[in-house]
């Protein structure tokens, strides 16, 4: 099937396709959840409004077709978690503040965030991502009987970078070098990883 | 001046500007900043919509009009700061605690939250009420040489629990009890307290 353009253009299916994620994917990190339309992804996409449910479905499917990870879990996870365990907190300090500091990783991982604090229906869809591909991932590396709890006490101190440092901006954390940030933080992941919690 | 709602009631001034906080206060907090317009919240107090910003000014200024800490941190930080300092984190996370686990202030944590995770002009809202109201009298409770910095860290670490256990409802932080888990992230804001950070 062939789609025509308003433009006169005649992309093919994967080229609208692919037209429509580019823009969800920048509206959904830019605007959040809750201020993008399906109109206005249509509108950057240059497609004609129907073709974008058409495509991808009811908006939360469209989310859920566009949110990522800034890492693949099941490749670095193992790697931070071998080793010294006394050392796992500074080690996942430290991969998660180079994740951050890219472009790119801060750009998603503040989309998911800001999805998870708006509908509750998109906070549902990135619990549900969150926990099968990070928690659930990261408390079978942790291994002990409350692995579960204990990541997620780790999750809730990295959120909460998340949202004090690069959506808030709160000083003087949101200012501090990438270095000292996990070297802060470190403890706390490492207590919630191993202390008595 | 006395305005005459559409219902035929003849409601004061004082009355009308009483119904539309009464409204704002409660789509803020349930449907969060951006998804809160002006017209609703007029339609709920039963008033018409132009007495909105004739009253209470722009969006931004109704929002900081009925934006409110669960506590007031001149009254509760002192305390919570004076006595052994190495108990400062325990005490810390049990009053924090305690405030969320009652619904008038976990609504209203919750609203703040979310606000902050919108849009940019109410993120700054919020950042600077916390500021002024809460990260600066606790820097001046800890009173060492990079106690902002302190006091944003303990922010990080309260506002991702506000997130992970009471907005996403991550599991099993969400349904564990309020004293394990103040006991939980306790020795992490002793950390940012008193710690090597």
């Amino acid at each position: 099937m062939t789609v025509r353009a308003h433009s006169g253009r005649r992309p093919g299916e994967s080229g609208t396709r692919e037209a429509i994620l580019h823009a969800a994917r920048r509206q959904f990190a830019e605007l959040g959840y809750d201020r993008t339309s399906m109109r206005q992804i249509a509108i950057e996409a240059g497609v004609d409004p129907t073709l974008v449910s058409h495509f991808h479905g009811t908006k939360q499917e469209l989310f859920l077709s566009v949110i990522e990870l800034p890492f693949q879990p099941a490749d670095v996870l193992p790697g931070l978690l071998a080793g010294d365990p006394q050392d796992a907190g500074a080690r996942l300090a430290r991969f998660v503040l180079g994740v951050f500091e890219s472009e790119q990783g801060r750009s998603q991982i503040i989309g998911l965030v800001r999805a998870a604090a708006s509908e509750p229906a998109a906070a549902r869809l990135v619990r549900d991502l969150l926990t099968r591909e990070v928690f659930t991932p990261l408390a079978e590396g942790i291994g002990s009987d409350d692995a579960a709890y204990r990541a997620s006490l780790v999750g809730s101190q990295i959120v909460g970078l998340v949202m004090a440092r690069y959506i808030v901006a709160l000083e003087p954390l949101a200012s501090r070098g990438q270095a000292a940030v996990a070297a802060a933080i470190a403890p706390s992941l490492q207590h919630y990883l191993t202390g008595n919690v």
